[in-house]
């Protein structure tokens, strides 16, 4: 490509320490130092519905610290150079209401839409998991639906919680209803744990969701996992959600509702790696709650997710391995 | 007075370590096992309206987990035994919306009011500064308009925040239009720090406030703050509400809200056991976020504040010393 | 059932928010509040026979406070509604001496004998694993001899530390010596690292103990360690004793001896999940050292290892799958 | 001043909440995107001077993420609104080298000779003491040699360490040589606790140096400090170097060699705002080492020290109250 | 003195760095490697006595560790070199039994009393404050009734807990009854917070204490404290003993009982160098519970008290300032 | 043997509890107090070649602390007692300049082959990563080229950082210009995440290391890398050099570049125990940074590791099982 389209980097681990310089996810440019943007980066600092544990407003903040870790050139295990392909930028965060679940809404679903007519897709930070819902929205209405992904140690398909539709236990009903994303195309990964009740799933499944306990990495392993994903979502534009909370605890302590015998982090990136090639939209890592991490352990799970999510974006659409 | 009326005392720590037993407040009875109740402690696990760092919801059950340690049986600096003297009992927690703050505001003010139609008066414990609002509407139904002395880092009379009307840093505003506290004999104490604007001191005075800034603490000392409290308040029924951040992170780091220069807990109990003798009508201690504490530091601080309530409540009309 | 019959459920967490409410495990219902008990949840605050980290006496309190967060209705993975089922209801703390060893074990046994005088079975919170030997006393006061499955990290077949015949390295040498477990139906799961002496498992063998190795979880996986232990259990009457330990550092750092190479919590819940249907009479959950543990990790496991237990006592008798 | 010459705002908090947007000190603008500049916050992440715990590399990052909590608008202490009155700016990090301490200075102070040429003043945030001498070199290039009034537990004025002349224990012997301040107006603040040797402060004193010993503000409290630093720097041009160690442990934890017995932070802003009106041309807050920091308690002090600068920038040159 | 006769001196910093080297209390040589020793640290790792949080049993390594920190040549608030002036050294642990707490009390008690005999003075590193006895009853037998002067925010005269005499909260009430300090010349320093008993503080006083209440250093100030002592002391011999609970848990969060309102640590040392010249006989510092400290904050308190006394037995017999 | 040349034990757990006693490595005798020492083990606290999160120069007296709770008599794994078999003593800590960091490489390079001038072999406790060099040199000068197998996240064979050729990220590029390693029996195991650049890999092959990825655990099992390394390494003088980030951050967060989707501490310690009977020379366990640990958690991991080496060296030469 010529030199002056090559992408803009992030600032340069030889001229800067990692630990210096810009705040932006992995030392990438702002969005507004870029002449177009393939993959933006979006901080959603909204946790006002949350069940348990609150906090998910600092997640993109911490995200972002946790990212100048990131050695960012080339992965490996995608043969890719993410930053390198693309134009990868940071979009900034969102202004939420934090006493306003509607508006909030309303404010995100604005932001993505508009920011979805400018760069190609966006990668959002939660937050928590009720920010789905608005980014579904937005992407629905550039392309249509999509097939769902999600991956999360709980259904996130209830109907409301203490009257409110809007929480973060309910964005995939909501989605449902809305017909925001494909019934036949849609899945859970990671689920594990008790119910509400004995017709979660059954409900669940009349939502168009098919389930992939947690227990199936350790019985059936990861390529088969891989397999059932890719059988499901086909050609489809593919949406990923992904709640840090489908990790074990002990890989993702910082987060409001954990919960254990979860995935570890290599089974996690194992079966996004796997994913290489699928027609990936946009995507959504949602639910770190800084105030209970330590020593960045939650926070660095969900910037090297993110940055291996920059990976499948620039292997889209290139056949699988 | 004679056995059968002399109140139920906590689980004795002579026959239930202190670490074990019952996790009520200080290990007093619930209130349903009480024939009557002086004094009834109140969980408000509510914090929706928190601008900053979330977490009060978890507030209640911390303060009465390390409330365990407290030693209870007698105060020397006051000469009670505040059990003994008065019945205090644990009234358990509302049930607040996490979703719906004025939902939750008429919860509280329900739950307020009908308690105090049969209990003497109440400790709540925080929960966010929004809960104050409901607790004076309980408390001007049952005894009119009251002197409010308020400990704070802040003087939680702005107006709205990102247009909602009720959050933990508008309370006072709220309660000054609708007439809820004496504007002759209000003020606040431990104030410190920047301001929103240039006008926000102006505008509290308006309210009726007078401040005592913290450095008073530092330049006046225990002794004189106290007299200038008395003063003001004189015989009016007086509620105290006591935001943890009036402490200096030091000495109560998890909260949501911190501001550096602040009191000591020597200064904050100094001041308390000025207070002996007022007409105390009910109080409030909030803004404990036990995700941001640390060894108990913030928990064990409100805990014992609340026991020391306890004492003024026994001294409640005695002449002071 | 009849409706009168039913068992009384916790508080609902769609009145009352998890983190709020009583404190009783996974706020069930008091044991004084029930008219008859299937399930009591015990708590055994004692951790005076430490060798090392000590804490564990903060455990019941923390493993109650985690339980919180639980969704307990249904768990799809036995296809129970454990607390619908059967009555589970918390009979609060045993009152230990901590300055007196016997003594406390003594405490331990009149308490566990009793309660078993009227409830069906207990699932015990720790404290150290001291507690056993008073535990497995009072259900063989009641059942005599059980078949003992011991999720571990350590053998605990030493004879004395420091000429004390009771710590909690030395539990089940004394019950072999009283003859509290069957011989022939007994085993240590999850043994691993290093030794006292060479011969430490010769004269834990000679005591009637099989050992499964940590190990075998990678080398064989869960279904044949579920085998394993049904073929050598049978239909004996089954008393599980968990030290958390048994869990790696990662999933279980808030414990007094971590041993590192350990389970990862998803294969314990799995081996739990495949002891279904065998003739469980009681349990314990021990070891949980608060003081050491970070965002309710340690405890949430422990809490949730308690909910998968009330749900194998739900299964108890039921054919296997 | 004409509207077009008003100094660009912080990000209100009105509409994007405190815990979101950018990154910059205070979500001030950064230098960039400002057409002048009165006052630059630049931030040095360089710890590799550091004898004892180190980690001060990411002091700039968290005192700016505390920074977002802070109130800025106006200052009723200085009766000042100090980003109205002039231009604030975040200027970023100086790329430093961690592997070559005379690099690492020289590009110091290269970077901050040339940022005075084009902006009035400088907030340095530390980084390691180390840092001071390239400041001072700096300061000095533009102003000639300053009062240097130096805030720390420690002298700071030992010769070499370990062969090396540049360490964060040696600073100020390296700018006496050098002449960097002026020998009758420079002063060190809140020295404290055990020396190298008996002939420390003799040594010191010959650099001209006066101490104020910790134990100052105990005895003879803040006011007496004031008079004497304002009596010994009097109109010379002013440089604070403030060693966040200069409070106690328990206001600021997260720093490399505490030292009990310290500080207030109520005392500290004490100080500075008694300084009000002289003539202060730059100022660094250094040893921020967030590694050993809890709950922000140290980055918000450093954080609000740093506000509390702006404000003595803006009363520059007023006169003292 | 002869080059021969000088006493050894800890490693030096300035070869090996104070984080590095030996594990000695402040790198001090070891008791084997001295010819002669004035003042012997002495580790009592025993915390059996403990009520509430254990852990001390992991104080003295804690407080060595942090002594690494410790400048410790010259001390100019004393005028002292302690470590030249005097013989110090490291006498490692006494073996407690962690199990039996009579036969730990008699284990510490023979190695303290053959110690006495070849070392001029102990400082005892706790554990808890159980071991103040066999102390007590180490240096009674060397020196007669001493003068006691206890620090502490509790009377720790109570007579029994759950039946045991000897416990962290009765060590004072032993030694009373059997003779072990001058009833005219001890008094206890820094109480605070609610008792058990209304008669609390007469039986105390009937022991032969007096108290200095902890609100004395806000009201009086440190001087008047010191010369009470002083007053009291006279020329009697002195033991020190220091629970670090006697200051407030902003200072010290890792010990087993705190209560708000405590001493500040620059009002400890205050005390303690107000003591210089004051016949010390021996000393303990007790109640440091690592597990529940933070930053070293409170081992670090630790070590410098230690530190202070080591100078104030180089200041013994000297004139007062 | 005969008994005068039985090697000396560690303190014994039966006398002195394992939380109390000498700090040395696992309580084992230091140098200077055994006649002959076939494993030493040796601190080299040096962090200056770090990149991001400092603190490594905390390691060794954390492995240390953390090695106390270690059992070591027998293990039942190697069917070794490790301490009976061979001498094993704790040789303390290097001198190393932190300011200088190629006078610490020397430092580091003499006392290492002074010390295996006297010793058979050595086990490292770094330290960053940096001191691989000085220590492969002196293995060299004793042993000539070795086999090194090297665990990691990282490669760790970059040139130059920051114009820095001896830093944590480049020791095994210097160690291949040396020829320090044999090139056809050398390779690095648990590499895993993304790299600086396209051509990392091949550069790395160029100097003789082949990779066996992370995912192989997950892929191949333990047994498999264990039977590719063996192999590889076959009869050569081997030395191991551990990066202790090769572990999960869930099993050891205490480091400076942490790095998901790593492995196990069971499958760390898997492959160990899969090496015995190879030869080794000489080891390393780098990178602990307390700072960022939690509950000892990463500290136990790298104390167990350094003792399953002593296991390594008593089974060395033996046949393999």
């Amino acid at each position: 490509m010529p030199e002056d389209e090559r992408p803009i980097q992030p600032v340069s681990g030889t001229i800067m320490p990692r630990y210096a310089g810009p705040s932006t996810f992995a030392r990438l440019p702002e969005l507004r130092d870029v002449p177009r943007c393939d993959v933006a980066i979006l901080g959603i600092p909204f946790d006002s519905g949350t069940s348990y544990r609150p906090g998910a407003r600092f997640g993109p903040q911490a995200i972002r610290q946790a990212s100048r870790h990131l050695r960012t050139q080339y992965h490996p295990d995608y043969d890719t150079e993410p930053f390198v392909e693309q134009q990868v930028a940071d979009a900034g965060d969102v202004a939420c209401n934090p006493f306003n679940i509607e508006q909030a809404i309303a404010q995100i679903q604005a932001a993505a839409t508009d920011l979805l007519g400018t760069v190609g897709c966006i990668i959002s930070l939660g937050g928590d998991h009720t920010i789905a819902v608005p980014l579904l929205r937005a992407v629905n209405h550039h392309h249509g639906p999509v097939a769902l992904v999600h991956f999360d140690a709980h259904l996130d398909t209830w109907d409301t919680y203490f009257g409110a539709p809007y929480t973060h236990g309910t964005p995939f009903r909501r989605a449902a209803e809305e017909g925001l994303f494909l019934d036949d195309a849609s899945m859970h990964v990671g689920i594990r744990g008790p119910l509400y009740s004995r017709h979660d799933l059954e409900r669940d499944a009349a939502l168009g969701f098919k389930v992939i306990h947690c227990d199936a990495f350790q019985t059936e392993g990861v390529a088969h996992v891989v397999q059932r994903i890719r059988q499901r979502v086909g050609a489809h534009p593919l949406y990923l959600s992904i709640d840090i909370d489908v990790l074990d605890p002990a890989h993702a302590p910082g987060t409001g509702t954990p919960e254990i015998a979860g995935m570890t982090s290599r089974e996690l990136v194992g079966v996004l790696r796997g994913l290489a090639g699928l027609n990936l939209v946009s995507a959504d890592v949602v639910e770190v709650a800084p105030a209970y991490d330590h020593a960045e352990v939650t926070s660095l799970a969900a910037a090297t997710i993110v940055y291996e999510l920059t990976n499948l974006f620039a292997r889209k659409g290139c056949p699988s391995e």
